[in-house]
């Protein structure tokens, strides 16, 4: 059996993924705390998340796609705020010292911590059912950080690319047993490799007026933005971006919900006043992710969803509740 | 059944224990990211700890004194670097929204946060087996930070109290059914509400040449030191302070053991070159915790423990292992 400290030896403290001090990175992997410097004009954004087996992801799933998602749904978190990344801390736990999981875990996180430039800063490896935390820090310019409470009545409602993919992802890789292995390596995109829109986000820092990553679902994360602002919003069912997969694969009505109320996506949902309106819709053509205008911020305190003739339309489900 | 929104309303956005925004604390809970500024010439300091039901403390245990407990191990690791806490992350997975255990835990949290001024920043709450990670941060002056690596052969070591109580006090609240009460709240108290040494650490940052809390037993923790330090250490063992319910109720050598292996106790330890020794007996006996002196750093690769003649003496057991 490994010991703790022959883990994280050779799993977590190796080339590529763990941190090399330099000048936000005082002190890495290996004594009581991390120290970090945080340059004069940043601030310190930090996003706690954690992932548990069976509920977060199927047990059994492939170490490395989990240890890969494990880590950018987090950084997702950043790319809301508008943060660049400075690097993650990991509280693992797991059932017992199994080398070859470890070994594709900390690949995984190895590939997104080496493409999105967050190394890993320490953290606490224990015995029990497994569980993955991670908390992820970046720096914002002072004061210039996306919040979700910004957003003003008039302000238009974009996403960054099409919804539902991965709720559809995850509904056809639980559901279907015997799977084409196309098919199932486009699934698994999908839902385990979803893009932390990291580069937009930090752009449009001091652009937009509010944001948030799109994690529960469409309508309660607007929601969210709409109750921390004290507004509402109506949203164009016609504008919505579905995922290609679900309109070839699921009725209109279905693929529709599925885009509202499915999350794991992890698009940005970005509001903004119609003087910078172009602005960020130039940021996005710039980076490769034209954002689709999906409606407005009203002076309402609900989210409406109008059909293509104006008329609300109501959906049942409105987000992933843990409990 | 609670919303998990709910829950975090009810329990955890609550006065005392939530963050107020300040010159440090920029945005506490509720966004996607919280903000931290760091004053100029200022590091922060962060250190991540899990603890899982059944393997850190009992299943069952009282929520109130589990979650008093969870914070203040923590902070004990920013003891343990001289930081003063700024705030803490909580990634809290339970199996179900149980109000009555949620009151309680976060009525645990919130007399440590209030007692060592370290408010709730954020987190994450999700379904799962019962699991709290925390991550502490805090400030230090930039380079001063109390390190893990800075022993030099000559070195005294010093400990901050007596041990060998948090793990004598787990084995017979484990072990004994029927307790007198006033036996079973004196276990509780050395279990699960040490002290974290925070003052002591902070006004030490400068004068000690390296530190580590005692977590994973006086052996164990001594040897990260020595290790990272590149030194060895011999212990004088007539000198260590062995924790008085092991000497009441203990074999003599029962109880060395246990004050040598037993983790839990969260004392620091702490060594100083000669020069600044009378210093931090001062500000120990000022701080009402006369560090006691047990040993001096050597040149060697060991930690020895040396008898009252001088013989060289051997423990088996050296530090909890998780795994």
């Amino acid at each position: 059996m490994l010991s703790e400290f022959e883990i994280i030896q050779a799993c977590f403290n190796q080339p590529g993924l763990a941190a090399v001090p330099g000048d936000v990175v005082r002190l890495g992997i290996g004594d009581d705390c991390t120290l970090l410097s945080v340059p004069s004009g940043k601030e310190l954004a930090m996003s706690l998340d954690t992932l548990v087996a069976g509920v977060h992801f199927p047990e059994g799933a492939d170490p490395m796609l989990v240890g890969y998602r494990a880590l950018v749904v987090s950084l997702s978190d950043l790319a809301a705020m508008g943060a660049e990344p400075a690097g993650f801390t990991l509280g693992l736990t797991l059932p017992a010292a199994d080398q070859d999981w470890l070994e594709g875990f900390s690949a995984g996180l190895k590939e997104a911590a080496l493409a999105f430039r967050c190394p890993l800063l320490g953290g606490d490896t224990t015995r029990g059912p497994l569980t993955i935390t991670i908390q992820v820090h970046g720096l914002n310019d002072a004061g210039k950080a996306i919040l979700r409470s910004g957003a003003r009545p008039g302000d238009a409602v974009y996403v960054t690319g099409s919804l539902g993919n991965a709720a559809f992802a995850i509904r056809e890789l639980l559901g279907t047993e015997h799977m084409h292995d196309s098919a199932r390596a486009r699934y698994e995109q999908a839902f385990y490799r979803p893009m932390p829109k990291l580069a937009l986000g930090h752009a449009a820092a001091g652009v937009v007026s509010a944001g948030i990553d799109i994690s529960d679902g469409l309508l309660a994360d607007l929601g969210h933005v709409c109750r921390l602002s004290g507004t509402g919003a109506q949203l164009a069912l016609a504008a919505i971006p579905v995922g290609v997969p679900l309109q070839e694969y699921l009725p209109q009505q279905e693929a529709l919900a599925l885009a509202l109320t499915g999350g794991d996506d992890y698009e940005l949902l970005l509001t903004v006043s119609a003087v910078h309106e172009q602005a960020l819709v130039a940021l996005g053509e710039m980076l490769g992710l034209p954002p689709v205008r999906i409606g407005v911020i009203t002076d309402g305190d609900a989210v409406e969803c109008l059909d293509a003739s104006g008329k609300p339309v109501t959906f049942a489900a409105s987000g992933y509740r843990h409990f």
